[in-house]
């Protein structure tokens, strides 16, 4: 299933010039193939894998991927010209060898069932050069071999790059990152399907959290609290991972804090579902409040409700970081000044992709995004506070994904 | 506490004319200064953070680092010259403002006792532009404005070199990659501590898998039990995440199966201490195994005691591949071809680092390294199998850190 839209691709390659693109990162790879980049692309290193996407819609694209990992990917994607790079693991088909027989001489055979020389060496990791051989002999079957073709140069090393361009000359390689960007930044429904999952998996963990929380519990058993019960309701879905930010009492940043009463607990975490991260936030209080951490997290609610509204279709998300900073100094907090007021969500490293919602973000919110909205707040010796859905933007406006309340909840 | 080695810097800066060495990796961070790089490191983009290390070991280092983690940084490390560059979190000290006072307006002079000018804008995320400004003031001020600087070129992108190499013009930018990671392969006694610490928590878990496997039991009920284990054994550590490949079932690559008599359990597992992941596997069989994977397994053994024994100080990384590889094709695997037998560890993306345990690596062991050193297979219609241990290098020879038995069990 492929997440890319081949019609936004050659709208935006032919506003640029551009005649193909050239993917490298394992985020880009997974929306424009919907298939996993496979092991080779742990080292976030450029020539792992590859997609070459033409800017005529019409003409298909080429991918690039370890031996390891081509099966999956003919299941899984639509794509049908894949060529492989061999790595480092050693793998192959049991083939007619008996399973009650002894390994020699009967295993010999196996290598050549599997249709491989026996006794070939395997690259240390990867070869970059094998990758670029098969992206350069691509763009020669597809009359492209000097063509502008733009590169995720976000995704190339300065060490890499030198390799690579002499590789695919004499195309000429232009930096394609923008591009790559605004492509992965609207979801495909299978992607929202996942982030959906991703949160839903996550508001169990904080549910949990939740219930956990009293005076003498630590950070620690609230972390633990966390990952066995999303291990557990995640158990049967693609959950991949899970990652959190919780921080308990008046150091925001304090490490093992045990909880006493008035304390803050900030809960920021996320489940992965095939790599896509969910991303969102609540606060809770041990017993009462004290007066202004009600108040601050009244400013804070304000500011997210100032902005919610405004996650629709057509709207810069510069207007909504100015609305929700707007409602949250209005309420006494003259100087708050976040960056960003949250951003999308992918298979990136880290929980936070473009674009994000800040100042002099010009980029206009689309129907099919899926953004982390948030609010937060870290005082030392008071504590961390946020506010922060996963939404999903339609063309009827913001449809969060979160069910818990948002309120500051006293446990 | 710094864990780089700055005699071994200047030997080898010396050696390749360079008067300094400048990091940008979240990897190179950690093991420069000993504490955390911080989250605008999540990206793994050039300018979030940087350590400037002058060839002249007698000469400090600089270090530019967030405005969020600089306290930490001064807390946790050696060194004294730390500049600070604004990220997006919006973060403050309470002062003297009163916990059960109104909001408005005392909390407005919080900003100005924290010592920053109200409203001031902060970036979208982190402004590489000022990090390359307080490199370029240490440079001049160490009187190396036009110096041979070593840049670790993997860590900056093709997008990002050209604002780089513009900054810091006239000094001259070379690829300092190799240094960085020599001086990395050879661990400080706290990351050695941190790395045996998480192999322990992670053998809890692989204990926990071994005794619930049994036949219906699925692949991702293994994984939970492995989560949670981790977790609870965890708690009282600094673990920041854990991750599995378990397999279940005669396909190694074979999603959520259920476990039948006969079948493989390969556990190849880690857990992360301050972000240093450990990495070692064991394989367990469901009742009796077949001949096949008696004799695979042993085949396994062979290559393990063959390399084992040559991990110690002076020897040749590519001696021990062959050893390994060797003795693995002399029981009868004529064709197997692994591209590596193992790695270093460290705090990198994925859990492998170089150096590698390959055919062609002339890197000599050193004291000091830790090294997981690993001899897999995977054979489709059998099963996935691993022996991995993790293994301190020490003047002495191997020290595994590993204390589960290493033999195919029948669980």
């Amino acid at each position: 299933m492929a997440y890319l839209n081949r019609e936004a691709a050659q709208r935006l390659m032919e506003a640029e010039g551009l005649e193909a693109l050239i993917l490298f990162s394992a985020e880009a790879f997974a929306h424009a193939t919907g298939a996993s980049p496979g092991v080779a692309t742990m080292w976030r290193r450029e020539g792992a894998v590859a997609v070459l996407v033409p800017a005529d819609a019409a003409v298909p694209e080429t991918v690039v991927v370890s031996d390891l990992f081509a099966a999956g990917l003919r299941r899984e994607s639509h794509i049908e010209d894949i060529r492989e790079s061999p790595i480092w693991v050693e793998a192959m088909t049991l083939g007619d060898a008996d399973p009650d027989a002894p390994l020699a001489p009967s295993f010999a055979g196996v290598w050549e069932a599997d249709g491989r020389p026996a006794g070939n060496a395997r690259p240390e990791t990867f070869d970059p050069a094998v990758c670029y051989g098969h992206l350069r002999d691509a763009l020669a079957e597809k009359g492209m071999r000097d063509a502008r073709v733009g590169v995720e140069f976000t995704a190339v090393s300065a060490r890499g790059y030198p390799e690579l361009s002499a590789a695919l000359a004499p195309a000429q390689l232009i930096d394609g990152t923008d591009i790559a960007r605004q492509l992965r930044a609207v979801k495909a429904p299978e992607e929202i399907a996942l982030l959906r999952s991703a949160v839903q998996v996550a508001e169990t963990g904080i549910e949990a959290v939740r219930d956990a929380i009293a005076a003498g519990v630590s950070r620690n058993d609230l972390a633990a609290v966390w990952s066995e019960k999303v291990a557990v309701t995640g158990a049967e879905t693609p959950m991949t991972g899970a990652w959190e930010y919780i921080s308990v009492g008046p150091d925001p940043w304090g490490g093992n804090a045990v909880a006493t009463p008035g304390d803050l607990v900030k809960v920021d975490v996320g489940c992965l579902m095939r790599g896509y991260t969910s991303d969102s936030g609540r606060t809770f209080v041990v017993g009462s409040p004290r007066r202004l951490q009600t108040e601050l997290h009244a400013a804070l609610m304000a500011g997210f409700h100032a902005g919610f509204d405004l996650l629709r279709p057509g709207v810069p998300l510069s207007e909504v970081h100015r609305a929700a900073q707007s409602a949250i100094r209005a309420k006494g907090l003259t100087g708050y000044s976040r960056g960003h007021f949250g951003h999308s969500l992918g298979t990136g490293p880290g929980s936070e992709e473009w674009p994000f919602i800040s100042a002099r973000a010009e980029t206009r919110i689309e129907s099919g995004m899926v953004l982390a909205f948030e609010c937060p707040i870290y005082v030392t010796r008071l504590g961390g506070m946020i506010i922060e859905d996963q939404v999903e933007i339609t063309e009827d406006g913001p449809v969060s994904m979160n069910r818990l309340p948002r309120d500051l909840v006293a446990c």
